[in-house]
């Protein structure tokens, strides 16, 4: 009797994984290639679930740094035209002009210039902001002023009336946006996180939004999701929060981005977003 | 014994006028040019005070397509990404995320392709916002859907998701947004008014608004300004009310941009955003 081969039963190239479950990952025959269902990474490989020789691939579809800019975007211009300061106003129906700006006389810092914040920085630089950006290696972006490493750090910030974090999550990266970085804000600066709470120093955040030196925040992501009922974030009233939906991944671009990958992997080709173990993103 | 010459008794060329008294252009002796201190000149041609002979130049000063676009976009981009419902989700401390949408999967009318409508449509293509313009001359913008004519209206607005009104306010344009341009809209739509109260049948609005056909209004612009205390929109729930702030001169830029006016009319240069009397803007 002849055996039929079963499904399952021949080597797999290929997993897409989100959290993998303790075991899942090594007990596959032949994997060649690691997709993560994510943009961040940072729990796969705090997982140790995926062996070393094993190449990552992020999930960075066409929609995601479009989805981010628009959420970006939408918090800070909704900031920078007093959108709510409005709305309070109109609920007392006070007829109030208050001082406006022109984009071009505000100053925005974006940690990050990656795949995210490399397209919210051209936005905001065709919104005719100042623009700064923060990056390991200072990546350039036109119309932008560039900072790289940690010791420019406080230089990108200096004075900055928008601070966006759109930073990977690594040991370097976590606890980046602290008392020093806000206090280099300029007076009444707003802040935008986009990437991962475990960046932001939440005691520091709360402080600064209490003293006044920072007038609002916009945070999309929290160290634990969903953020506890019990969290103080939930009912400061200088906190703007959402429950992570900045760059939602959709599903039809997912699919057909790792595929995608898949035929560049085949071909041998160079993945773009392929992860550097060492740098962890 | 000789007269001094003393100041205004010579020709005085140029003045430069927002609501003239009765009387005063008249009496001005050798005007040549009429320097308007708005974008909007539909009152001064209303006013009957500028002698048909003289032109008028409307005021365009640099900042103010950036203000519009700023404030356009704001509203829009916050309506988009759910800002105010996840404002609301917040203060109950939940945690939802709602159905979001792509800007490329939303599309935009915008009426008026002017100096401020022109630059306010390049914005949104640059979202991505499958965008259409809609204007006299059917204007041409990158990107963008261009319409032309009032027969074309109806098509121009017909399943948008956002519509943005930037026309100039002429006996053409009035109550132009009434019931049968509403209800081309798609179910949901948000309606932005930046250019004047008077285009708008604020009846015609309230009951698409109440009957949830459209989901809300951002509107800075009213029939009577200041808004009167008891009027029905300031306390709407699903009106958003600015008090006439969308794109404010800027004194220095205004002054820059008059001076560079009479430098072009001396050199005797076309002068850019001159009014014509005959389509009344
Ligand atoms: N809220 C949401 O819905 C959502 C959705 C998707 C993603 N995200 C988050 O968004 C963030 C950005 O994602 P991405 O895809 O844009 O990341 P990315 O493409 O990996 O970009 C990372 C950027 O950060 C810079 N960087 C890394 N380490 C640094 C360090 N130690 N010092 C200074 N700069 C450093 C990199 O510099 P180089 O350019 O020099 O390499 C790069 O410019 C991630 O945290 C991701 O998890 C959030
Ligand atoms: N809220 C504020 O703070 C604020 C500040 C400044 C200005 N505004 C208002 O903003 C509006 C736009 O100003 P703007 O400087 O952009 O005006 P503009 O340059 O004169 O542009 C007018 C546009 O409307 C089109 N148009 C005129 N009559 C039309 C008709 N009958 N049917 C179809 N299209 C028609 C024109 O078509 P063509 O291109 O074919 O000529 C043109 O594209 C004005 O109402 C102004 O008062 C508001």
């Amino acid at each position: 009797m002849t055996e039929q081969p079963k499904p399952g039963d021949g080597p797999v190239p290929y997993i897409v994984v989100g959290r993998p479950l303790p075991g899942v990952i090594s007990a596959v025959p032949g994997l060649e290639l690691v997709l993560s269902l994510n943009a961040g990474i940072e729990h796969l490989l705090a997982s140790g679930e995926v062996p070393g020789h094993l190449p990552i691939v992020r999930l960075v579809d066409d929609g995601l740094a479009e989805g981010m800019s628009e959420w970006v975007l939408a918090q800070a211009l909704a900031w920078h035209r007093n959108l709510l300061i409005y709305k309070d106003l109109q609920e007392k129906r006070e007829w109030a002009p208050q001082p406006e700006k022109l984009a071009r006389e505000r100053t925005v810092a974006i940690l990050g210039a990656g795949a995210l914040g490399g397209q919210v920085a051209e936005h905001f630089v065709r919104f005719g902001f100042k623009t700064r950006s923060w990056s390991r290696s200072g990546r350039p972006i036109e119309g932008a002023q560039s900072f790289a490493g940690r010791e420019k750090l406080l230089d990108a910030v200096r004075g900055a009336d928008i601070l966006v974090n759109l930073l990977p999550m690594t040991a370097e990266t976590a606890n980046v946006v602290d008392a020093n970085v806000l206090a280099a804000l300029a007076k009444g600066a707003f802040f935008i996180n986009g990437a991962r709470g475990g960046h932001v120093v939440d005691a520091d955040l709360i402080a600064a939004l209490d003293d006044g030196h920072i007038s609002g925040a916009a945070l999309d992501v929290f160290r634990i999701e969903p953020l506890p009922t019990e969290d103080p974030l939930w009912g400061h009233p200088k906190v703007l929060l959402s429950p992570h939906v900045a760059a939602p991944t959709h599903a039809h671009a997912a699919v057909a981005e790792m595929a995608e990958n898949i035929r560049r992997f085949e071909r041998g080709e160079k993945l773009p977003h392929i992860v550097d173990r060492t740098l962890g993103y």
